[in-house]
């Protein structure tokens, strides 16, 4: 599968291409559209539309992983949202995925240190209870150069620490030891992998996410400690290399499940065809209310879409909006939409994901972009700055569930939030409401709303057109 | 028992007593003794006994809830610790209390809003699974208004927010919280309780405590939320009156434990029979490591102590260290050596404990002291000075464990950390030893080695005297 890569680094930007050059047009935005830009962005400042949905999704349904019982009430959800915020049309599309199960996981140290560490079970990892001494390496790499059999009988151990930054680059490492640490465990011949949490906190509470092993291989259970727990363990290890730990996790694969994607339209004027699309995903793990990831995703783009929608005219392009099932387990829902729209990429204009929590957004980019439409994209970018909004040409990439539409040759930007504190609650129980700054929120619905207007406003494309087309499939 | 309000309100101070006036000399610090004792701070401040004493506790012993098999770990460690810190006796004494055992703890949603709940029953609360709706309480007063028999068959939910303070007086109210509030419920007939934290973090880890049911009352399972669950429950609550919480506890008492304070000393050169006592808790409770809660209160007074032991000289008095058991559930250790020691109020020229974090220590004052000392309770002042630690007559308190023997007659030091961020950890799983900042720890045994340096030293006594003598007993 040649898109495995987006899994586990779906952070990793995708190229800015320049198009060929074509005889076309330059795309312009018009003054008039401009200028109501300015207001709605204005408007959006003070309105709590943002607040309100993310408050509803994560206190009416809370943790939503996918496939579980709360799946199907936040698809419920969501189309209930979507038609009480007033959309024009409002359906589901199915994707369908294998679905795991977080039954119980508990680890403790034995012997004369006896004492309880704070685990989750990642995604995708196979139930079992396995007592051995720990083997601890300081980075993936130097699991990796474990020769075969070396780790029979062990517990590997990648005491790895992610680095903080504010667009969350420390996380290209901290997803990689979680996505491929399990498999080079494996194949040094661990009985269990351990790791420090992909995150950048100091609290008892790990980071969970999805891994997945290397075809061919057994899997085993594989899990992560929280970082007080890592640091303890790691000081353990020193005092007494023949450390041993019991891991016990209780979880697993148990057969297929259809959730949706759920999507709403503010139909276009003139263009009701074309399509701006923004949207999060509706899924999250299981442990908090999967606030920050992705709540907030869901709340920023209802909100700016409704917004606009409630402007005296609609726009020419229609304002899609799309809640995208099981992102955390593997795009499911981004793969599920690119390939049921696999002959509308044309149609799409641009895209653009909220899937990097709700610290204000900083900086703006644009990928697949057409020479012609460079100017457009100025435009927008003159908009956005009064939010504070930086144009970064280069920085940015399509963001989870776009990511697949995007490499088929979609138009994407990227409104880049701060993460700085992203990876501190991340895939943790910590992922919660209180969590989230309203004015920030605030402020990532105006970026939303200005972008996504501006798009459906704009006189010509801004350079979607399939490329890779068997990137749609799976 | 009428110290009872002490087990729930450690921090409420207990007067400054001017005793009758003596014709007793003034007492009076010989200037060789500041000069030594100036030394000895900037030596305490360069060295990192007490985060190696902390350290070890927090890994080696790791949790250490009062009556576990931990206990009996921490106490072999303690006597371990002090004869390899050159301690000239080590000794123990029993400490007997009944037995509480945590098993497990769930709570959840039922119904539409279906979702887990993070949850810790208090300390003290019987085991039992209620599945009931809840009525909130704004505060304690609100339930206590409630009348008996109004809550049958529900769960009362006081979801009262503590306060953050410099010398966290908001855990007044909070710790009424937890200790009264039980009792208020089953008054009102209520099945099970449930409070937000006293705690002042944002974390998805709940503050547990010991609870104590007035007499003659039938206890429920009782029990805290975390701060963004009890958020949750509220918001929940707004939404849906009859929203139903099933709390699932498996705890209780379980007969008696007998553990040990375990106690080091310096002795002294010229009166080895009089005593400055030093010293902090050995139990913990059991989510977390106890680390600033109080394995700092371990590590800052046997660093001190064991500074002083290195002087070329002995100081004229004995310096002593105890490792009180079980504080956590009633002061135990604390009424034990009360009992123990009644008489011997007298031959203790002055008592500090350490049991409020590892914060740098803003504050000294002192209590139950004889107007003859005055003058070297201001000597001593003058030496901590240029740790940053004013003196603050009227402000401090006897904490913890020498309450009891405070309250028999025993002068006693206040050495005020800076509780600031106390209560984001306290009893939860996150007080582990990351949260201690190494050079406040050193700045902590620096303030605690001068005066216990100095209180050795003076020439004359501080004021202990026996009165209440009831209060030693149980």
């Amino acid at each position: 599968m040649r898109l495995a890569p987006l899994l586990f680094a779906p952070l990793l930007p995708l190229l800015l291409l320049a198009l060929p050059a074509t005889a076309a047009q330059p795309t312009r935005i018009p003054d008039a559209a401009l200028a109501t830009a300015a207001q709605l962005r204005d408007r959006a400042l003070a309105d709590d539309t943002g607040w309100a949905v993310t408050e509803s999704l994560t206190t009416e349904v809370g943790p939503r992983l996918a496939g579980s019982e709360a799946d199907a009430r936040a698809v419920a959800w969501a189309q209930a949202k979507l038609r009480a915020l007033g959309f024009d049309k409002v359906w589901t599309e199915p994707v369908t995925f294998p679905k795991w199960e977080r039954r119980s996981e508990t680890a403790e140290v034995l012997g004369p240190h006896a004492q309880k560490l704070a685990v989750a079970a990642l995604g995708g990892s196979p139930g079992g209870i396995v007592a051995a001494p720990v083997v601890r390496f300081a980075d993936l790499e130097a699991l990796e150069r474990a020769a075969p059999g070396s780790l029979a009988g062990k517990i590997a151990f990648v005491d790895y620490r992610m680095q903080r930054a504010q667009d969350g680059h420390g996380y290209r490492m901290g997803s990689r030891v979680r996505g491929a640490g399990p498999s080079a465990a494996v194949r040094a011949g661990a009985a269990a992998y351990l790791m420090r949490s992909a995150g950048t906190d100091s609290h008892r509470v790990a980071h969970t996410g999805i891994t997945r092993f290397a075809d061919g291989l057994t899997p085993i259970p594989a899990a992560a400690l929280s970082a007080p727990d890592a640091d303890q363990l790691a000081r353990l290890l020193a005092l007494d290399p023949a450390t041993q730990v019991r891991l016990a996790l209780d979880c697993g694969w148990t057969g297929d499940y259809t959730s949706h994607n759920v999507i709403g339209e503010i139909t276009g004027a003139s263009r009701p065809d074309e399509v701006v699309l923004i949207g999060g995903h509706l899924d999250s793990w299981d442990a908090g209310t999967g606030a920050i990831d992705d709540a907030a995703g869901i709340g920023i783009t209802m909100a700016a879409a409704k917004l606009i929608g409630e402007l005296p005219q609609r726009p020419a392009r229609s304002i899609r909006v799309v809640a995208f099932a099981n992102e955390e387990q593997g795009l499911h829902g981004g793969f599920a939409y690119a390939k049921a729209h696999a002959g509308e990429i044309a149609q799409h204009a641009i895209l653009a994901e909220s899937d990097f929590g709700a610290g204000r957004i900083y900086g703006f980019d644009a990928g697949n972009i057409a020479a012609h439409a460079s100017g457009a994209i100025g435009q927008i970018a003159a908009v956005l700055e009064p939010l504070g909004v930086a144009w970064l040409p280069g920085k940015g990439d399509a963001e989870s569930d776009i990511g697949p539409y995007a490499q088929a040759g979609a138009a994407w930007a990227w409104l880049g939030h701060d993460g700085s504190d992203y990876f501190d609650l991340h895939h943790t129980a910590d992922d919660t409401l209180d969590k989230i700054d309203p004015q920030a929120l605030a402020q990532n619905v105006a970026a939303y709303a200005v972008f996504a207007y501006l798009a459906a406003q704009a006189d010509g494309d801004f350079g979607s057109a399939p490329r890779m087309p068997e990137a749609t499939g799976r």
